[in-house]
């Protein structure tokens, strides 16, 4: 047997496999995660297979000559789905025929990465069962993919029971999903080659999930819903003394997080018109809490010293967890590694999306949501942190809070001699509420009229039928859509104030473990669905952020979501994530000794440090003249 | 950390291990499946655990001095659990202080067999969690598991569960379940060395359990009930029958046979006091179609030319087929490999339990059931069929017929003069009905007092009032404990007939594949419940059994349970069940162009050929004169 064996060696990466005398180019090339083009699925019938052969290869096929041009055939131009391997053979894959580099377009950022998705797709003809061959299917499937493609599997529990109906359906020819070289996932009758992955951002407020097409690495759905965890608790700290309640609570919250997301993925397959079973990964992220309840394992320790997390990373079977995504394929579930207390794959992720500490450039990255992790860092070395900001940029705790939806302010302007307000809402329509980015404007605006001081109180000195003794009117009721006037009280701004003393203390605290000042940062992204829509130059007005030149701020959207994207499609950004992982040093702001100073000091706006905002108390104080 | 490894060498076997410095000898030994008796669990209470160290270990402790006699300190005796590796040793382990070989009692054979089940349990200390070291409790098991005892583990989904309970309620000690070097199955608090296991031996009409302590190979209970599914079919043909009625009946029959299990392993543990969550692992063995419904796989093809199964032997979590054992430990299930057509992991464990396949003699194994395995060879090759023999001697579809329960006729004589039966019922009590060494008997006393001629005809034109048109009274009513006579009637002879006619044909067939003769077989192993209550010489006159000497007859009871147990306890057992499964040559025998023609034979009583049976017929002649 072993003269069938052949050397093939694919350029320029130099990959190497041996497979068996007579496997397809195309076949070779998937088992290696080669990614070549094949739009007709292997067919012979688009030529966008084009590779060029060097050594023992088939005889060109009718299909391949039709195919062709003269110039191509002379030139050793084959087509991969054609073109058998029938001794040593050495192929180049031009660049037009590849999907290996994908450009994952990041609202902000693109990242260029190999396809090499952990789920490979194999298709293999069996030798049929007689009476003097009467192998069990298990020995027959696993005994051809060592051979065809020397791959050693076990078998998935699952796949015994398709197993019998699908060779036989499929006249001993199968499909098979085969995970990480190790396991297989799922076989199916005849050559079917589609594959697809889900990508899960668990955020404490929202739920991101993306559907994949693992062939080509496209995002072909996405889609985004609340956390029905919210009514359990608003933020992490009290979702964990939920669960501590009884043995029945952690149960109750992880069913919530998989039906939602089961629900989404079913949504998504029908818009995409996808079939379920062909799903066969789903990459999570999520902070620490979010992925230990999504698993069902108790975070009770996460929330206390010295704040150890049960786990961080970890394969899982779908079925196990209890997440329903199909009735077939065995869908396998990989959970991002952490980096330490809150500071979860979630933001493992978003750092993998940004590539900061891969960079020379010295970044900041704040990922803003209920909690909010900040890292700065570049390839010399990162360090992050969590802050509780809590809900309250979402519209949770503040009076005429809301999401960003129809109706909500998201623009405001106050002028400062009549303190007159402009505003524009979402849609356009009559203003229902405030929503992240109106609360920011607003605050910033009252700052700079003088409405409100720089430790967070209102002025009622001021005479204007706006300020009132504990709230500032933002719309007169005859304008808005609701039965009163949209106002933000002094409770509003305490709420707000406190979440953005949480963000500007954790900056100021890893700045200063790191040595930075401001000017020292060359990047400064910004994550989270709620960063994308805040002017920056307001947020740094009311001290939310550090204030870093505007021309340095990029706006990255969900960097977690576009990380686990990476991850899903490539097992080497999956390398790469454990690599941050072990690498990023976590920072415990509770157990920091100037946590205290820099919390207070960063309640007042901008902060309590005046030297660290140059920009904003210049333009205060021109306010002042 | 390079010189906190030391180089152990267990002696006499010279099995090497290297662990970590501190590490007990007691550890080391379990680690490397060294069975060392603990009987006080490693406490350094009850001395039972002496070994002879020479080379780095720690100072003798006080309950060392205590425990051992001046002598044996002098000799270099230690206690396994007291004394700690320091460097690298050398230790001898006394035939006394072993576990390691365990006499194992199966009726008529007794098997020497070394205890290396696939579950050992550790006990190792963690590092503490302090805010210096904040990793995940995954890490920190795994990373101990990796540096005392040099194993490289994964964790099962269930454990993550346990962990951070198990880990803080044990003070960061805890012991640890690790199945076959590879995988954690169970964190508990503290230092618990219990382990247990189940072996299963799933019969198409009975199901038989044994639970067994594998600290030593001990088995602790045992218990047998009826198979449930016999209500959906009482042969393998009709159970595969009733599953392709549709796709609910397969998870039917799966419920009703894990139902089963799971009761009886509660029981079992209930009477033993044993803790459920200390059961780590069960060994399943059952005929091939016994073994997918229990699994739940589709036994169609088994049933079909070529006769092929899904799979043999297969490791699973108990949770994931869905047997309830316990709510806590992740319980594994390992199957038996099979050998062909309805040949399975039941034949297989018989083969096992009689060691035939390594014997110099030549050897015959019948395993009577509802479907009957016959084994033929010895270690120069073994060959087997599998005869559908049917439920008949379990007395099914026999007018009288009972299982071997009170009141069931089990022996009788006829009086060839007068026609008079004299009886015997289990339990001595009223006649019931007949059980299956009942019905042997009376086939063979009718044969031999001319009652019944060799073609299985009623001699009706005999003059006796016990001898009617078609029946024979064996016990008059007023004899009885039911409503009628018992009689046996011609259709219950003929039921018994193709029944015994079956497996007669399947010995011959396989005597002449082999090229031997009756008097070539040196051991005839008859296994089975049934097997076991059989007057050999009458099963022999009928010609159920081959005319092999009744000296040469060994009677072994439940061999395929026996099989199981020793797989259980010794993962050497279960690597020589593959080697059986790969080597003896499955016979189809409806393949067999000899088949019809002898099982025609095979229907006369004893047997169409005379010549095959020359004592027998010099028996029935000596009637005759």
């Amino acid at each position: 047997m072993k003269e069938d064996i052949c050397a093939v060696v694919f350029q320029p990466e130099g990959k190497r496999i041996e497979v068996k005398r007579g496997v397809t180019v195309l076949e070779a090339a998937d088992s290696v995660g080669m990614g070549i083009e094949a739009a007709c699925g292997g067919h012979q019938k688009c030529g966008t297979c084009k590779v060029i052969g060097d050594g023992n290869l088939s005889e060109p096929t009718q299909d391949e000559l039709r195919l062709l041009s003269e110039e191509e055939v002379e030139q050793g131009y084959r087509l991969a789905c054609a073109a058998t391997i029938q001794g040593d053979v050495r192929i180049t894959v031009p660049v037009e025929s590849r999907i290996g580099k994908q450009k994952l377009q990041i609202e902000g950022i693109e990242q260029s990465v190999s396809l090499n998705p952990a789920v490979h797709k194999y298709t293999v003809a069996l030798p049929k069962a007689t009476l003097a061959d009467t192998r069990t299917d298990k020995e027959r499937i696993l005994g051809a993919m060592k051979e065809v493609f020397g791959l050693d599997l076990g078998l998935e529990y699952g796949v015994y029971k398709q197993l019998p109906w699908a060779i036989r359906e499929g006249e001993w020819t199968v499909s098979v999903a085969v995970w990480n070289r190790m396991r297989i996932l799922s076989v199916e009758p005849g050559a079917v080659r589609h594959a697809y992955g889900v990508a899960v951002d668990v955020g404490t407020t929202k739920i991101a999930v993306y559907l994949l097409n693992l062939r080509n690495g496209e995002v072909i759905g996405k889609k985004a819903v609340a956390n029905p965890q919210i009514k359990y608790g608003d933020d992490v700290v009290s979702r964990i003394s939920y669960v501590m309640k009884d043995d029945k609570k952690l149960e109750e919250l992880q069913r919530s997080v998989l039906d939602a997301v089961g629900q989404i993925i079913k949504d998504l397959c029908a818009e995409a018109r996808v079939d379920a079973k062909h799903i066969y990964e789903i990459v999570v992220v999520g902070n620490t809490v979010m992925q230990h309840l999504l698993l069902g394992v108790s975070p009770k320790y996460v929330g206390r010293s010295p704040y150890c997390a049960v786990l961080g990373s970890g394969d899982f079977r779908a079925s196990e967890i209890g997440l329903k995504v199909n009735g077939n394929a065995n869908v396998s579930v990989h959970t991002f590694p952490i980096i330490g207390g809150f500071v979860g794959g979630d933001h493992v992720s978003a750092i993998l999306a940004t590539k900061m500490h891969e960079s020379e450039e010295m970044s900041m990255l704040m990922d803003i949501g209920t909690n909010t992790e900040i890292a700065i860092g570049n390839k010399e070395g990162v360090i992050s942190c969590s802050c509780a900001s809590g809900p309250a940029f979402e519209g949770f705790h503040i009076k005429h809070g809301m999401h960003a939806s129809t109706g909500a302010i998201e623009r405001v302007e106050i002028n400062p001699a009549t303190f007159d307000v402009r505003y524009s809402t979402i849609d356009g329509v009559r203003a229902r509420g405030l929503c992240g980015s109106g609360l920011i404007d607003v605050l910033a605006e009252m700052l700079k009229a003088g409405v409100m001081d720089t430790r967070g109180k209102l002025n009622t000195e001021i005479d204007s039928d706006r300020i009132r003794k504990k709230e500032f009117v933002v719309a007169w009721e005859r304008e808005t859509g609701i039965d009163s006037d949209i106002v933000i009280t002094q409770r509003d701004i305490r709420e707000l104030q406190s979440a953005k003393a949480a963000m500007r203390a954790g900056a100021g605290i890893l700045m200063n473990k790191k040595g930075i000042k401001e000017e020292d940062i060359d990047v400064f992204y910004i994550a989270g669905a709620f960063g994308s829509y805040v002017e920056p130059g307001n947020a740094r007005t009311i001290g939310m952020y550090p204030e870093v030149g505007l021309e340095r701020v990029k706006i990255v959207g969900n960097a977690a979501g576009a990380g686990a994207k990476l991850a899903l499609i490539s097992t080497d950004e999956r390398a790469c994530a454990e690599e941050i992982a072990k690498k990023v040093r976590y920072v415990e702001l509770a157990a920091e000794p100037d946590f205290t100073r820099y919390y207070m000091l960063s309640h007042y706006f901008p902060f309590g440090d005046t030297q660290r905002h140059p920009e904003v108390i210049r333009m205060l104080e021109k306010r002042g003249d």
